[in-house]
């Protein structure tokens, strides 16, 4: 039995409870969440203690997981913190916004050697996994092409976007590491085109809603994301993979399986998924299954910290072809 | 918050301790089963009691409801025991496989003004209920026919089904039931034709493995069944809703969404999901869902100990005129 | 290369014409039609010489081919005559309302040994005959159950319909065929119920416009026909076989393959064919060339004469079951 | 009616006449091909005139218009005498690989003031232009994005492609053409990378034989092409076109609509159509119908001699893009 305390108790945190929750081998034990009333009674719906402070649950020796649910800015101060106390972590992604800080959160806690893994759900989408593991169990040959097709069901505010990081490293930052999980190479090249077609203020602070990129990996392989920040029909996560001995798709999984037939059209189904928590509700819950199993049987969890480092740099080397309007090479 | 005792820790009793467990507004407080070792581990998976007999939980005032998921011959039993005791019940089906033993315990309990649901868990599927949900909005008029396909993905063994009450009282009920749930009529004439396709010694008691029914409903629409024992390619359950103004058609959901382009052909898809626990998950949380709001809100939930009654008289019926040749009327 | 004269000039006539020029090794000779502008313009149209009467062609030795494409009363009469003649016949369907005059038909031809076809079209349909080919070549194990869906896009008026021999024989005769080509085998009983759904002044004489079927074969194969006068969203026609190791479908081909996704669904497809003549094209085209192919080759042509003929019985004791509410044991 | 002079009675020659036979509207008067045997045989199939020389076409007042389905580097000739000639020109693309023969040929006979067309026949694709067709009337609200999959089944011998013009002008110059005529606007923007994944032996002269691009449009849209050699597949030819308000997807039509469940998995389909004579027969048909519509009705033809050449220049663009590594814009 793993005994979780959860850092954070909103939307994504009690999702993640109620996953603790009914699993036969983890319990929550503490929920702590700076602002009391949502831990108070998201500790209330599944029996936990809520934690006055991060120290309590650091301290609590009963505690094997730490599970980081909180914004951005406070991830790697509960990473090192948790690794110190040597605490297991699964901590939502991103790590942060800046390389720099992620890269120094790295140099502190590489020796703690406390099991980390970052929370790029996508890899444990049933769908999306199914297609990596066919590839992988080489039921299409050799990959040649790779293309992704990101698109989030609607656009932030600018002002909230100024501060976003712009969109490779808020968004397509889960692409980079689909890609890599896919082709099981790094990425040598990107070249990356956009525009603002949806919010023009984007324009203001050099960042853009709809994107293109090209790239490739070191075998060369050609692979392509299209990413963007509005679609009307829903949460929409395409990936395909074009190989020697033919392609898999992975396609958008819907809440219903119902077809109507009218007059105008002859098969109209469910809308996707509104977003990502319903999306990817199955991959939350094998990320969690996963990264129980590694504790439970001792081996490392995946993706790990270094995996979320290098979507990061990924996002860095977009950005730069962007504002360059030239490819750019990577180490 | 709602306090649970759960009779049955087999594979299916499992399945309703997880969603009790994640259930913000549920609590697992015992696990009642003959077999104790089942009961004990299940209970310690999440945190709840081991009850020594059903009567200590009958006796303990804070249980409010009794979830029974033990084998079908003690559903009667229980089910009276606890409406005496004033629980609520959410009971799996189907109620008995005599028609008269379950008229038999209405009379024993209909007094007793218990909230009772049978687990009759297809009409909470997503895409049943979104399909029964759009014909009933008018979506496509007037229902005019009704076609449901209903495969099961393998056959018992022969000295099993010898006591199952045959196809229709086994098998076919949850359909007769989905059929009076989406055309909200009652039937009135019922005619079936069999053979035994898959096993023929089930001819020796007068069984088959293969059927088709049609069936009018009171205003005179048109309905139709076909079931099959074996269904190699998984677990096949459809429905088709035709009215005048179009078509809706439930699908089966499947386990992923990926396909495949081979030189064979263009679009191979996952397989179909094994069987119920895994086709109707998403129905078993919705059941348990509508269950507890019905006891927060004071609500009767539904289906009914009498829908239960109800299916078992159309499955008498399609008996009948198995064994006759002729159609049979209903009052 | 093969003569042909097309007796018809009507809307399905100009569509044999143009098959018949498109073809390489046929050529359109002549035209009749009794309405004789309608066959100086087809004529004209590809080069071919109107025919004052029938009597020119049947005495012109350079005619190897008659296609019969008039009003259905005629084609009794036309057959007798070609066959007489020693031409060869492709006769659209159906021979004729009454299975006495088609009886009495096939007693004065014969012994003419003239090659003669009998237009079930849809045998030739690509989707259809393909399910047909997969199942004869065993893809699916031995079959079990087959599930027809005929649904005309629109009802004709009541008036139109009284003459029409009922549904059974005029819509769902095409149904018959279709069984017994793809099941390889006799109907031993037939059980029929319909209903006036769409249009209450069929009651009037004894007509309705919604059937359901359950068929059996010789070997205890289960079979099922639904049937619609009108549907709404065009010409639905469909075919499921289900077999002991998988199950076939032949689904509608739609007249485009493009999907648009909106925020009221992911998948709105192409309307459904509009009618018989667009959605059975290509089948049209393989008929002709089935015919061809056997004049040039010398072997019989199928669907024959006979085919026809058993269709019309299956027809009649349809409509037997409907009016008595009873099976129907056919020898 | 229309006189139609055919020159080249080869595949696509046959293919051509038929539809020329089938048409209502047309004739086929003359077939040329500088091998006498395959002019004879098509000539004899369709009732047509062998033409010795395409002299005796030109003098030949009867002759409305000329269908050059010739080799490629014959094109620019006939053109020239035909326009001359004063007839009508529909002729197969590309008109030529040098960009420099092609605009040389322009200045020749802008003056003729004869109708021609250009064969980029997927325009008239029912699929294809069905999307286009929502797009301009706004059912998906303002064009974003569009992607473009263009894969071909197998890849010619290294010394075949040797002279075959490089990827870019021998087989995506259709795709640049499908660009222009679903953005409505130029292309500005080219960036190309390739590898060669299926044939190494490409390198030696320059080709690569997977190739992957992104474009941008006056406007701002961003397009991307995906295109390979080799489909093991079948021919792969899809569109999506994503905006404001919606998705369209011109998705691959199958030759049957048969769908089949194993064990294996749930839905497989047809194969796809082998390569374009199959998957782009309707368009070809619907080519030929404009094509003579415009003739009758006096007005230009679509695509332009003009829009040939302007495909041209884009492949030119995306090879320099390759050759260099860096992005090119167009004036």
């Amino acid at each position: 039995m793993i005994n979780f305390a959860l850092l954070g108790a909103g939307r994504i945190g009690k999702m993640h409870a109620a996953l603790i929750a009914a699993s036969p081998q983890a319990r929550l034990s503490y929920v702590f969440d700076s602002h009391s009333p949502s831990a108070v009674a998201l500790a209330e719906s599944y029996g936990a203690t809520v934690a006055e402070s991060v120290d309590v649950i650091l301290q609590d020796q009963s505690i094997d997981a730490i599970l980081i649910a909180t914004s951005t800015d406070t991830h790697v101060g509960f990473i090192i913190q948790a690794a110190k106390a040597g605490k297991a972590i699964l901590c939502e992604k991103p790590i942060d916004l800046s390389t720099k800080l992620v890269t120094d959160c790295w140099q502190q806690i590489k020796d703690c050697n406390v099991p980390i893994q970052i929370g790029f759900n996508r890899r444990f989408d049933p769908t999306h996994a199914t297609l990596q593991g066919k590839l992988t169990a080489g039921e299409i040959g050799e990959l040649q092409q790779l293309i992704i097709t990101s698109r989030d069901p609607d656009i932030a505010p600018a002002e909230y976007l100024r501060n976003s990081g712009g969109i490779f490293r808020d968004m397509i930052i889960h692409d980079f590491d689909m890609l890599r999980f896919i082709t099981g190479e790094e990425i040598t090249e990107v070249h990356a085109i956009g525009s603002t077609l949806i919010d023009p203020k984007l324009a203001q602070f050099g960042d853009v809603d709809s994107v293109m990129l090209t790239l490739k990996t070191a075998s060369g392989k050609l692979c392509h994301i299209n990413g963007s920040r509005r679609c009307v029909y829903g949460y929409d996560q395409r990936i395909e993979a074009f190989g020697a001995n033919g392609m898999l798709q992975s396609t958008n999984p819907l809440p219903h399986s119902v077809s109507m037939s009218t007059p105008q059209n002859t098969a109209s189904h469910s809308p996707l998924n509104p977003f990502f928590i319903e999306r990817y509700q199955q991959a939350y819950q094998a990320q969690l299954s996963s990264f129980i199993n590694c504790l439970i049987n001792k081996t490392a969890p995946s993706p790990s910290f270094l995996d979320g480092l290098r979507a990061q740099q990924l996002a860095d080397a977009a950005q730069q072809s962007l504002d360059t309007g030239l490819p750019v090479k990577l180490a």
